[in-house]
């Protein structure tokens, strides 16, 4: 948290946000126009953003934090680096090497035990490769967009919001702008994030912006939609997308999960996969990507009852919530008992306060650091129409606060999409607590006059009143009945309807359960930029020699868990080193032999450059005892203990899963002292 | 092995199939043409297809495989099933439910443990989304397709040979057919594996097949590319493909990881993840996908020694190999340890061996049954061009011999097309015993003439001048000394060099190492294929009782290791469920808790139908004890024991990665006794 002198320098900053979100609040309140409330957001966003890059700047920095140092070991020890570089790399596209792979994959089966194995969620596989009219119903491929504009001569595209940024930052530079420019600048700079394209196009006109590369002129921002698009199928008109998220495969199997968990709600679906999209001009490394792994999961629950049992458990987690209240005071982020901000209704409702919990508890033992972490809550115009309320798990790097993971509760929009577009109920049913009569109305569709009528687009006619609830088919008779006409409206398009083309059908039912769409509390992790937060909060470099730097993870997530090192390469030592190799892989525990001519000291820095928590050390006194013992020494803290081959994998496979901390290990152990053969 | 009576019948159709491969060997010997060759080798395969069915036909039988049943638990458990349904589903899409999930990811768990782990690899994690330019130089672009046939009338498309087979299928099923035409019909099915897209030609047009849809003509097979095309950014102009493979992302890092490996030969990298196959018309469910996940490795050794120090651990190791020797011959497949094997010259080298000799182990360590696993060499018209051998392990599903693995030494073609296309080299450094004087002859490009002569292609030009041998460069020397005329061909496309173009330039120099383009030996796995086989292979039904249907998986895969059943629904057991729980998870053992209210019996025949391997039941007895007890079920042998929940988690984790057998831990605990209170 802040020091005095930097809340009192932070001060009427949060006064000037303070004003605006009490603006807000009263425009609201008072019902004013909608245009009149949209501007004082875009004013309370440039303030809000004003208030927190000025906190960022003035919080003690960590230590030394390098960026091109950490970059520099990144690319050197192959963690990641840009996809066919040989062929000249394409921007948003990274390959992972050797550590960066198997750091992604402990991550991920870290995720798959936190989540799936310990929540019994049921897991799914879907495909990348996803039919149009499902992203179609899912809203995607009307409006998974961002603006562009194209150079109006060779047609070279540029992301609108990027390119005033550049545009802005290239005339603060410049001597020779004015300083009432420079200030009308820095105004939209502070206000971008909240312009749509005719504000952007009314900027790029007033400043005269052109192509940076050629310098001609600009189109208006048009639409770009985000996502790949192909074909399935050598006839090209059966038109596909790469999947821009894994949740969709999770909808559209909604039945089969219901009747694999007995039809009983709630449950929780999870998907680890690949997304995709097309960015228009990626940058910022692993956090803005064309390709990468997401862990999604769909928890769906009766609408009106989001409690959880389990919530118990965690109600006194503390998490360091940015709710959007205290967005609109300008105050800062809080520390809250999860219990607490549900039973304030600061956070809507227990199963969405339990996720971000569960979320703090897995970034926690990953190795994220927690005095960098917040969950922010996205502000009513931040949200989809249709979410309840959301909030990001935001971390802390070098290029400011992040969205890591999103935890929103989607309500049923997404089922009822998917209902709509095929006209399969995806429903659960719900016990009700004694049989009821119901009344029922059904407008029973004439297909004979309704084909001579409307053709093939009968068929439509006829799913649409299907669909119709008893209250909207008990307004359609009363209008039919008064007018003799009803305009049904499908898809956008009217038809007339009369009163032949439809039979009004009316009938009491007793009923025991009741049909309901579930609603769905949505967490959604993307691992590349956990990932890449993390690679950040571990760097570290040494005391005293900062040449020598080193990534300190946590032994659950390191990509390899041993070095191996012999103290000489004599051939004595080779039935010892063969012992350690069988035994670790009998545990399944990876290791990296360094078998060079380096010291061990220098061998060491080399090992826990790459964040490998504990060395085994292969000496001549390993060969003194049947079985052969060895020394490990633990990187964290630099102490050492000796033991037998036979006990090392199971030690150090409980050391890894935390099942054993290194303390209990070294209470059991003999502390090593060198031997004199070293 | 067939029994004699089966040998006796098989008898004639080896002798058949010998008589063509003498033919075959005997033309080649005598440098037959080539289409006289690719005639024999078309009745070849044609008598080897007719030896194979009819062996298969005599095979006795799996008990009583019923591939509906099985297909009918796979849907209703949700192992698998038709991605989309909802949208009326995508052929060659599956999506996997929480069963299929599991057994998937234990599979690729153990593949890494078995190959990546315990083989030292550097495993890497690449883009599906590839550039035009990559997938070019390694030949998909112009050759990864297939045939296929258009309706004339309204472009409907049918993979050539599918629809011919189909079409004779129905006129041998007519009766109307003539004796003469069904002759003629089984000749073709017989040969359509060999036939190209003139034969099929031949034979649509002969027979006057139509479409099988609406009658109307079909055009001639076409060739149809079967990468799924995209574009990478907004332009447009940014081709890309879904790639068809992992490999080519391995070679494309080829630099990278030799660097990873301190330059050293050889060493193997590895990949897991999804290839895209846009097929024409897919069938046979997990079989033939669009979308798979797959196992690729690429192990780069000197292309002049191929031997292996650790292929003396697998000398011995006994596999069922079907050589090209052996098909030719029509005998059958013979059992041979790959020590021998490789001695005899029948598999090429020692590193080729070791990877058949390991992917024997890993199969058998998933499931498969070794008495339906085979390995099956290329006959050499059927290895792509530049490959050397290739042996494809192949498993028997009802669906006949399926390709699950191909394990082939592809030289060093994939990095030289790399580097061609790039001019960056991918080589290795190889130290010479003694440095040796080398001369060294090279084309240096005179750019200012190039580009007055060819413009734009002068870079190209100078690019193919550098990649030129000694040995070339000295015989484009005498040409151009001759006739002052050199017509350098580029990309297909020729170019008249004059003496002033170029400069020869002359010189010795002392090489201590020599560069050597690797050969790559390429172990590709079809995880989807050994997965459905391993379904196959796993599933059972109880004696006497046929409707009772369950699968035997080993633990290692089982999709989920326990189940847990309290024998009662009394509040009292609670605290033994939840010690039970806990202590799985905390070794992330999955379980599936059944409290429903039937007997244990029945509640086990559910669990056994989905493979689970262990039971633990919950009883009165549990509290009797401080700690709790309880009882665990092993579903083989359906034999008990009794022991502390605090042992749970190990010995189950134990019995799962194979440290400990059920044996073991029946001598360690006591046998179970049923308690009077059940």
């Amino acid at each position: 948290m802040a020091t005095p002198e930097i809340e009192a320098k932070l001060a009427p900053l949060r006064a000037a946000v303070k004003e605006y979100g009490d603006l807000i609040r009263d425009l609201k309140a008072k019902g004013a126009p909608k245009i009149d409330i949209d501007k004082a957001v875009v004013e309370l966003k440039a303030r809000k953003r004003l208030l927190e890059d000025t906190e960022i700047a003035l919080a003690p920095k960590e230590a030394s934090f390098d960026r091109l140092k950490l970059e520099d070991l990144l690319k050197r020890r192959f963690f990641y680096d840009q996809s066919f570089a040989i062929y000249g790399g394409v921007t948003g596209l990274y390959d992972f090497g050797p550590m960066g792979c198997s750091l992604k994959a402990n991550m991920l089966q870290e995720w798959r035990k936190h989540f799936i194995l310990e929540e019994g969620m049921l897991e799914v596989d879907c495909t990348s490769l996803t039919p149009e009219p499902v992203l179609k119903a899912s809203g995607h491929v009307d409006r998974f967009a961002d603006w562009m504009v194209k150079d109006m001569k060779n047609g070279e595209c540029f992301r609108a919001d990027h390119l005033i940024k550049n545009s802005i930052e290239k005339l603060l530079n410049d001597k020779k702008t004015s300083a009432a420019v420079k200030q009308d600048g820095q105004d939209v700079l502070a206000r971008l994030e909240g312009f749509d394209n005719k504000d952007m196009h009314e900027v790029i006109t007033r400043f005269n912006f052109k192509s940076p590369i050629t310098g001609n002129d600009l189109t208006e921002p048009i639409a770009f939609n985000l996502m790949f698009p192909t074909q399935i199928g050598p006839t090209g008109d059966f038109k596909a997308f790469l999947r821009p998220e894994t949740a969709q495969g999770i909808f559209v199997n909604f039945k089969r999960l219901l009747e694999f968990n007995q039809g009983k709600l709630p449950f929780a679906a999870a998907q680890i996969g690949l997304g995709f999209r097309n960015e228009i001009s990626p940058r910022q490394g692993l956090i803005r990507v064309r390709e990468f792994t997401m862990c999604e999961i769909e928890h769906f629950v009766d609408p009106e009852d989001k409690s959880l049992a389990k919530f118990a458990k965690v109600a006194d987690q503390k998490l360091v919530l940015f709710s959007a209240c205290n967005q609109l005071d300008g105050a800062p982020a809080q520390e809250v008992a999860i219990g607490e901000a549900v039973a304030k209704k600061t956070v809507a409702n227990e199963t969405l306060g339990y996720y971000m919990a569960r979320c703090h508890q897995f970034l926690m033992k990953v190795g994220i650091d927690g005095r960098r972490l917040r969950f922010r809550q996205h502000l009513s115009n931040e949200m989809a129409h249709y979410a309840q309320d959301c909030w990001d798990a935001e971390i802390l790097t070098s290029y400011g606060w992040i969205e890591c993971v999103g935890n929103a509760d989607r309500a049923c929009y997404d089922l009822q999409q998917h209902y709509k577009a095929t006209n399969v109920k995806l429903v659960a049913e719900k016990k009700l607590p004694e049989p009821v009569d119901v009344n029922f109305v059904e407008a029973q569709a004439n297909m004979a006059l309704l084909g001579k009528s409307f053709k093939k687009d009968a068929k439509k006619i006829q799913t649409s009143l299907q669909q119709l609830t008893s209250e909207q088919v008990s307004a359609l008779e009363e209008e039919l009945l008064a007018k003799k006409l009803y305009n049904l409206s499908v898809d956008g398009q009217n038809y007339a309807l009369t009163p032949e083309h439809l039979n009004i059908k009316k009938y009491t039912k007793k009923i025991h359960v009741q049909e309901i769409t579930p609603s769905v509390i949505e967490p959604s992790y993307g691992i590349g930029r956990i990932m890449y937060a993390l690679l950040e909060h571990s760097f570290r470099q040494r005391e005293g020699d900062e040449q020598r730097t080193f990534l300190a993870f946590k032994p659950l997530v390191a990509p390899i868990k041993c070095s191996v090192l012999p103290i000489s390469a004599n051939d004595t030592l080779i039935p010892v080193m063969d012992a350690v190799k069988e035994e670790l892989s009998r545990f399944e525990m990876s290791y990296k032999v360094d078998d060079s001519s380096g010291t061990i000291g220098r061998r060491y820095a080399r090992t826990d450059e790459i964040g490998i928590p504990f060395g085994i050390t292969v000496d001549f006194d390993s060969l003194k005892t049947t079985p052969f013992t060895v020394t490990i020494r633990h990187a964290e803290t630099m102490s050492q203990i000796r033991l037998e081959v036979s006990e090392l994998g199971r030690l150090i496979s409980d050391l890894v899963a935390g099942r054993q901390q290194w303390s209990d290990a070294q209470a059991k152990y003999p502390k090593f002292e060198a031997s004199a053969t070293e």
